[in-house]
């Protein structure tokens, strides 16, 4: 088979999903690395690697905020709607059937993966040489509970096993949803072959494929990956986008309005948003980024974090290994390994706990079972709108969800769900002050003082 | 009429009112700014204007508190005290009736208003060639619930009403207690023939001379008025000498004996008083009054604040847009939109919150009943001698009374009775530890920051 | 009496004290001073005052330990082990008696008091023309309940009267046990003669010997002398130390590993040990003493305070006047007269109360009952190995076991004991949030922010 490069070529982007157990960050699509959505960012990376014309599957949930955003990449888009969210992988892709020709070759991208644009421009490269089907394939070094291949000595894949358990992998090659087709029809119609009720329908697909003797063939990638899928995996991103900012970058000072205080400190690679205020004293130890408008106050520590725009973070707050979303106002907080979404605030003294007292991995509840974010540094995961106050702590991997208000002087240590208001309740003791102090002890401290 | 500038004028002060609504914060005449207290600030607007020869009216409450004050202002003044402090203004002035000539004329004058300088000397020139009697005249924007002049074309006054209500102001001219009388003896008369059960007798006395045709004329005033009558008040004024500041003024630094550390930041109007010392990486931002001898510790952060004499603004602490009398201890707090007042001191970790979760308007008791303070930033309002332990949450808006004590780590939710000793219970729970700590993790850690 | 310097002196030294009235605080001849056990700095001075021929008395608790620490000394020092403790120090003498020659000279030299060097010069001076004996002699100025000498004018010794009670004392001189003997047969001896059912066997010997004539003479001391005894001894022995350091010391800054950012502050006498880090807008205030491969993070402040190796002063936190382990991990902290074993860490904002609200002295548990420590500033005592959560207050004086755990978010108003587990229970109120927040209060904060 011989293409004409970037003219009959399609890509099927698969956006659909619900982020549920992302909950409460909520769609993953658009969740902002470096000023950008991850879904930009998936298509520019497809434009990059020549995948130019893309057909993007959304649900009537994220169908109007895909097509806003597809404004702004240089991929010819086309927006269709899957209709029935419960049909998985495989209704998202035969929800594109219509926009691609039968003959025509297609590639398959997930939205729930991030990689680097090398792996497009691999499976581009090989493409040309190509068989039936290419997919690409993480070579993984531990287990991890995904699709593996089963492939022969010149990688054609004879077989796909979901989730084989340690130890019985066939394979060290994990599929990644990134599969080319020569001819979108070969898969479409295997896809219209499985029983719709079928929850692995897609994958069954591709083994059925395989049996039948098609020449799909595991391209091996050796690059960054990382399916989203839990809260914490934002950090994990988050470290990928921040290690990519090579160094000190300020550009145009003074055109993009960014005022850096004399007494500030930044160091390590930083990139500064338009309109960004770093106060005295303060600091930001890259990697970071710093969101436009963004006022990084006095006293202040940023240090391998990634904080949106219109932020304040303010007097004596430490951000430490977090993402923090757009209009986030800070005081006096701690807020380590956390990821807190937008227009969110924090009352003075309000700090993260982000590592156990017995030290263990964090456990963070998970659609009603507690899942181990592998870590055992996490701090809080808040959704978008939440208002907390005073001197409040958050036991680490706690969830509140969008909308909550959180009340002052209180340790949070379960979650709270979206829409809730939750406050403690303190019994006081009054009595009569009866202590007479003495004012010796003040001018002694005052005495002291003076010596300094 | 034709009177011989500065000879037998005099002004009558009412300085004898007792601050009731301002609780906890003591006498209004002896709040300090820039150094000085309200009362003498009067005194020297008034000798300024061309007001040298007056008698403040007082009561025993602070009879002895004014006539120690008078010996530092360069006014002739005499002290006089109104007996029954029921009896409102009109008793005040009456209380001073022996002290003024019957043909002189007079000019009162309420310590409850604050105004600036120009506004006594507009009444010195409008009297050369003046009427029976002139009353300064606040031009309004907004409804303000006090008494408005209703005024001819001339801008002769027909009548005063007391708080008409929104929509029914005759005029946009409110009544400021600057009045001047051509001859005393037509307000004293005019006051004795008012039925003295009277609670607005002065006003009615007033509204009396009107209707007998006195010829009254308004003055419309337009520079800064502020009634000092809710706590949160004393901020408005605070913000008033605040940005009377110009610039960083810094006289005589060796002198004064100011110190300075070389990493401190100090920007805006700052008034450092002798003996203040700024230790390092502190930031002083304008407007700012700092008292004598007063310390701002190591990494603090005062702005927009007045604090007064021998303060430790200590290690960390955050004074934003407060007010705080004199040897106020702090340490690692957060003092926002708050009021303290003398001798007071913070414990480590103790914040004020100072906006509502749901920010709307602050709400504080005033005599029983909520008074909306109209700003969706107020914090605490502390009166004198108040010791508070470490991590104690502040609710927006309380108040605590003179020479309480709070306990540590409490959300102080309602307001506490001057003397009482409030503190919090909590119920702790105490079991075995059974955690077995990993050395792994600390090595890790140890690892991690090695190479930062 | 003739000796030969050096030749055949032998110093006693007890160190087999279980410290338990230290508790949680551990042994206290292993409590490091500027990177050296005390048990060492003892020897040490021994040395330099020309004792140099050392037998150590230890108990079986820490026999390892003092065996291993000897290695490290100039001293020529055997380790001998008291069997049974509750002998007290009588029995620890015995114990070494195998060890001396009965013609021998001897010097015992008690593990509990921190005397200086020039002691020891004194008694090596005094022996070439002495006596039977030698005692050490602090003159004192106020009551201290120990053990007072009575002596003729000539300083020879008549008796030992232990706590004599205020106003009864015979004369100002308080017996430091640094004993010399120009026989230690005629001590043994004596020893043994005196019931060993005697509590104060040791004292009662040394009286037995002077009533039947020895002639013991007291040698008046008028340098730093400390018996430690309780915790808050360990802050009068840091300040001890640490005004030996004369002013800034860092030597071979290249070779030792020191990182000190630009924005850091140093000041007064501070010494730092290989691999110290100082971080940006860190002040570090002397006296004070920073152990190896310590970090003091950004924006910390250590003032007048003794910190180990391997911790982890973190942002924002305020060291001060306090004793700190080795492998300690601060966090937003406030530390201040406090006592901190090794490997213990504190969450975020939690805090130490070092002043009680009623200013008094601050009382702490010993062996069950309330002592004064005689001082109105105390923190914390915690012993090694304590995890402690966010946001947690200490009040003043309040012990940690070792190996305990603290919750967060709560007020510890009494000790806990070791290997316990303490938290709060909180009780938290769930409601729907019906707080409608209105946009246009963030966008004015937004624009105020803006202007500033």
């Amino acid at each position: 088979m011989v293409f004409f490069y970037g003219i009959t070529m399609k890509t099927i982007l698969l956006a659909a999903g619900r982020s549920k157990r992302l909950n409460p960050l909520g769609d993953k699509n658009f969740l902002n690395f470096l000023g950008k959505p991850l879904l930009q960012w998936q298509l520019e990376q497809l434009y990059k690697g020549g995948f130019k014309d893309v057909v993007v599957v959304g649900g009537a949930h994220n169908l109007e905020e895909i097509s806003a955003l597809v404004k702004n990449v240089p991929n010819e888009v086309t927006v269709v709607e899957q209709d029935n969210l419960d049909e998985g992988m495989a209704g998202a892709v035969l929800a594109a059937k219509n926009m691609v020709a039968k003959k025509d070759p297609i590639l398959i991208v997930s939205g729930n993966d991030v990689i680097e644009s090398s792996a497009f421009e691999q499976i581009m490269a090989a493409h040309r040489v190509a068989e039936h089907g290419l997919l690409l394939a993480k070579e993984v070094d531990s287990y991890f509970p995904g699709g593996y291949l089963k492939t022969d000595a010149d990688f054609f894949c004879k077989d796909i096993v979901e989730k084989p358990g340690k130890g019985n992998e066939p394979s060290n090659l994990v599929n990644i949803v990134v599969h080319y087709f020569g001819q979108s029809g070969d898969l479409f119609k295997t896809l219209e072959s499985i029983d719709s009720e079928n929850d692995d329908r897609y994958e069954a697909a591709l083994a059925e494929m395989m049996r039948k003797g098609a020449r799909i063939r595991a391209i091996p990638y050796e690059g960054f990956w990382k399916p989203i899928k839990y809260p914490w995996h934002v950090l994990d991103l988050m470290e990928h986008f921040l290690y990519s900012l090579s160094e000190y970058e300020i550009q145009n000072l003074e055109n993009k309005g960014i005022e850096i205080a004399d007494t500030a400190t930044i160091k390590g690679g930083v990139y500064l948003e338009d309109g960004v205020k770093i106060l005295d004293n303060a600091v930001v130890a890259g990697p970071a980024y710093i969101g436009r408008n963004t006022v990084i106050a006095t006293n202040a520590l940023v240090r391998n974090s990634h904080i949106g725009d219109n932020c304040v973070i303010g007097f004596g707050t430490e951000v430490a290994r977090s993402y923090v979303g757009n209009c986030v106002w800070t005081h006096s907080n701690y807020i380590g390994d956390s990821i807190i979404g937008d227009n969110c605030s924090f009352g003075a003294g309000t700090v993260t706990g982000n590592l156990r007292l017995d030290e263990e991995a964090i456990l963070v509840n998970v659609d009603g079972s507690k899942v181990s974010a592998d870590r055992n540094k996490l701090g809080l995961i808040m959704g978008s709108g939440v208002r907390c106050g005073i001197n409040t702590s958050f036991m680490p991997g706690v969830k509140i969800g969008r909308n909550a208000m959180v009340g002052a002087g209180i340790v949070v240590a379960g979650d709270v769900e979206e829409g809730k208001y939750v406050y403690g309740k303190t019994e006081l003791v009054i009595k009569d002050n009866t202590a007479q102090l003495s004012p010796a002890v003040r001018a002694e401290m005052q005495k002291k003082l003076k010596n300094t």
